[in-house]
């Protein structure tokens, strides 16, 4: 039996993220399901994508991830499922599975595609507006079950691609920006650490003010000083020691990042 | 092995949620345990009950929703458990069931209650303060395990039931209310779509604001612009085309909404 | 199979505590996953030890407490796993088991601890600053799986341990303050009832405001009047019938409260 995840913009108040395991345990009784989030900013294609780029491959092989982030939901936006290496996505076509896509292509893994177009996968009863109940949990359900993907769909390949904002690369010097403030107040910017690597002994920039070399830990530093760090997935991370940079620096999304050879 | 969910007004932050899962696997190991809800706000039973109107009979025949909205805890309200058509309830006697007593009784589905008056199915050590912990959670266990619900308590009939605000019917109108604003600020009202749909061809009317036709997706309206739709409840719902309807309408719960023949 | 739960101060919204259930399902699929809190103030070590002693001890035996409230990670202080009774914890060496090993010492318990060094129980990629992902979920899916506790690490004694504030005891009053405000503003001070239970006879009094005697149900009260009662794990709590002690008496953690002979 797969695992599954859910990953939506619902909250966790009404109840509705939770329908979801209900329709699934209809289909495969028992099943693992754990939360990704269900936090997402209302519609926010992209931080979907980024919490998908953290988390999807640490599950085990073939785990179901089922993402409702679906503003276009009733429109001619297609439901599909696709396996991209070896995890497996349900959702809308709307670039929310971009970063598991490109990861796949990045590493040149398998990646395969299907329209979500047979619907007798589908609860009998398919609204207008909650597709995340009535045909990606269902749909998500019978993939975890063990039906293979090319059974509940018509294969595709021109999937919607989202664009993340892209770091300038010079010689000398990197330029980007904060991509995602995290829960603790980190700015992750979108500066990799192997952009990063090729500049050699490097100094960071947060729009004007210097924040010096990057360190290892956050011991490094005193607690409330500044830390430039690599985050979990390596990218570029403005933190504080035992504190909040966002807070410290007064920062918001898409605030300028700078990276020079020190 | 029954599955289980869990529904209360316990916040997540303390961990008295998730002692209720400690509960259930000592009698039940490894239990399938679902999180409904656990941010209804504090003692609130009507919005407990529209919580199970909107998700219980999805989930898999027999499952336990196991309910602790209870402010009367320590007091001589009952703890009850019920089959109620093919799902189970275990809770308060404080009306937090009546949306799946009514379901049942609509669709003329088996009805039983008992009063869980049976102290060998509670924790041995019964506080008069959380019996969400003492009571509700290991008689849940035990329901789920398979104990027959006329083992763990005496039946009754004379459950308390709570009053939904009820629409006002004339031949060309129909008039409600906001019943539940959802975390995406959707107006739920108390207007049915069987009710709407003997007026034939309607519009819709939020105090006084005139708000045309009834759409079928959101993706009938332009971003920013209000939708009248029916809710994944097929309730009458007020919502905003990837936006907010409560902070667009400046709309709070018991707002006066009108349906009439156009 | 142990069941397992995460106690974390990520949040719910990034993702990052969903990730420690994918990195345990890699090393033993399907296992039984309760999230006791994500929601601890950020790096607050004593509101999770406090969650630890209101939960841990509810759960089956060899249950495994996963723990990343984690300030110093990255810098000398110790990954551990240890046995506490019947129950095992894994985490930082920076006093969050305190409540754990106190409950074991006072009941004449096995205690057990390690030092986490032996890197084949983690994951191969091991960042300073995510041990929650790369150490301790790692290390707490071997152990719920059947690794020995012992083949984890190395044996210590000498792991931290925090002060909760203390109550002064005299022959005719207790003086204490509040130790903790849970979700719904009860507060919950540091005096515990077997040591109210030797004064006999007594009244409460928060700060100059006299409360009374002490209650034995919330229904002892009218809506909206204090209630001195006894909290799940018998501490002093101070709270209002169906409403919060904490904006009815302005209260906040620290404030003084004694209980006297009557």
């Amino acid at each position: 039996m797969r695992h599954i995840t859910l990953l939506t913009d619902f909250g966790t108040t009404e109840g509705e993220h939770t329908v979801l395991k209900g329709v699934i345990w209809r289909i495969l009784p028992g099943a693992s399901i754990a939360d990704l989030s269900h936090s997402i900013s209302p519609q926010s294609i992209l931080e979907g994508a980024l919490v998908l780029e953290r988390t999807a491959h640490f599950f085990p092989e073939e785990t179901v991830h089922i993402v409702v982030i679906d503003p276009g939901v009733g429109t001619k936006r297609r439901p599909i499922a696709a396996q991209f290496g070896d995890q497996f996505f349900v959702g809308p076509d709307n670039g929310v599975c971009t970063t598991m896509l490109e990861r796949a292509e990045r590493l040149g893994l398998p990646v395969e595609i299907v329209h979500l177009d047979k619907p007798e996968y589908w609860l009998e009863d398919v609204t207008s507006i909650f597709h995340g109940r009535d045909i990606f949990a269902p749909s998500g359900g019978h993939l975890a079950a063990g039906v293979p993907l090319s059974d509940l769909g018509t294969p595709i390949t021109d999937v919607i691609r989202i664009k993340k904002p892209e770091a300038t690369i010079a010689s000398d010097r990197i330029q980007g920006e904060v991509m995602h403030i995290d829960s603790y107040g980190n700015l992750i910017c979108n500066i990799r650490r192997e952009q990063i690597q090729k500049l050699g002994q490097v100094k960071v920039k947060f729009k004007n003010v210097e924040l010096g070399e990057m360190v290892d830990t956050f011991g490094d530093k005193a607690e409330g000083e500044i830390c430039p760090i690599y985050s979990p997935m390596y990218y570029l991370m403005i933190a504080e020691t035992n504190g909040s940079a966002q807070k410290h620096l007064n920062a918001q999304r898409g605030d300028k990042v700078e990276v020079y050879k020190a």
